[in-house]
């Protein structure tokens, strides 16, 4: 399988903290080093890296590491195979134009025997079940909002709907965003935490890093992580339900 | 304006050595300082960077310098904001699916007035004419042939016709490719050299660096490297024509 890691922040903020911790289960403390990748929206621009060799030796991971890319939206991904090759195309996120933007999708399970084809509009590049359950869920939206990008409401109820389609096919975590709203949907694992004002300091799990982010933010900030697992042992993190799709926005999830 | 740089082999080659000349014109040797990108196909995947960071000090460029990824065929751009802010949504080279391929565009040049407009599936994301351009030349691909990708002949008639449709708007060289094919396209200014056996060395224009091909290459490989203005001093470029599309295949110009 694979694991997430998500970011979204009312203000422009660096992830070289969290992906640090991220990047060591890419090989060194996990086992996910089929590739990697990580998508960093900038306005309506998006940035996007990925590699097939493992996150903790890839030169352009360690650049991620170390230079601050700052972003609201930011979803990234370190890779175990179980459909599609070893290969750049079959590494997420996934990066997809849709209503004038950037559509960025990344997923952590495995579905089994979906027999689910998208048209030729939506066609698939790579060979992973991931990809192609993307190229659904946009296909699935453009079809019911043909004439351009519908209010959260309506978009959360048409992600609801094609996202059941789609989990009984098996585990099926995901982030989505199009730089504007971010989602994340919990199938089977996936936790958040929320870092606001008092800010205190973090201990990652898997680096022996401490980060005092009293020393970097401001009071108004909020920033909201979102993991497959807990990257810090020294802060709350919430489980998400399973079946849970939460929107996020300036760094809260919406209820 | 912009600069353009493409290369196209037989073999999976690094562009480190013509990047880094064309990079010296991102806002040392040249004033095209707002913003570069490069694309690299690798198989089905494409690996994109962009900035809106001059070239010459950006550090993602510098790890594409000095990083050295093999690709058959690269399309890279450095950007002179003639249309659209200096944003990382209008950083070329721009990259969009079809028929199952990541398709990548970048343009020298400046369409005024067009008035043309391309339908809700193939909305610009940012604010340029050549983004513009690039959406309305796949979505008359995909109108054509809605059921995939023809031979390159039928592509090629097509590619002309709406390039005509184009052109009269303005200044519009460029460079076009699927990782399968790869076109230039010349409305006012673009060259190439083809480096094949025997090889020898090379001296860049815009640094003073030579690198001795045959000390990195082997007798069959072939590389035809695409540019607005060529990048060596010491070899002989072949300046295309206005009005000349050319495909290139295995580091060679089809006739």
């Amino acid at each position: 399988m694979c694991q997430l890691l998500g970011m979204n922040c009312n203000v422009p903020t660096d992830i070289c903290f969290s992906f640090q911790g991220f990047a060591a289960r890419g090989g060194q403390t996990d086992e996910h080093r089929d590739g990697w990748g990580i998508a960093f929206f900038e306005g309506r621009g998006c940035r996007l890296f990925v590699d097939e060799q493992p996150a903790i030796t890839s030169p352009i991971a360690a650049l991620v590491q170390r230079y601050p890319i700052h972003s609201t939206h930011v979803i990234a991904h370190i890779r175990k195979a179980t459909q599609g090759a070893i290969a750049l195309e079959n590494c997420h996120p996934f990066r997809r134009p849709l209503w004038g933007r950037y559509w960025v999708f990344a997923h952590n399970g495995n579905l089994e025997g979906c027999s689910l084809k998208p048209g030729p509009l939506f066609q698939p590049i790579g060979e992973t079940d991931s990809e192609l359950a993307f190229c659904l869920i946009l296909e699935f939206l453009q079809k019911n909002f043909p004439e351009g990008k519908p209010g959260l409401g309506q978009l959360n109820a048409a992600l609801q709907a094609m996202t059941a389609q789609l989990a009984p096919f098996g585990p099926f975590n995901y982030l989505l965003s199009d730089g504007d709203d971010f989602w994340a949907y919990c199938s089977t694992q996936l936790s958040y935490v929320v870092r606001a004002a008092p800010f205190r300091a973090a201990h990652l799990i898997d680096a022996d890093l401490t980060v005092d982010f009293r020393e970097l933010t401001r009071p108004q900030d909020r920033v909201a992580v979102i993991a497959t697992t807990p990257l810090t042992d020294d802060e709350t993190w919430t489980k998400m339900e399973p079946g849970q799709l939460l929107a996020f926005r300036d760094g809260s999830p919406q209820a």
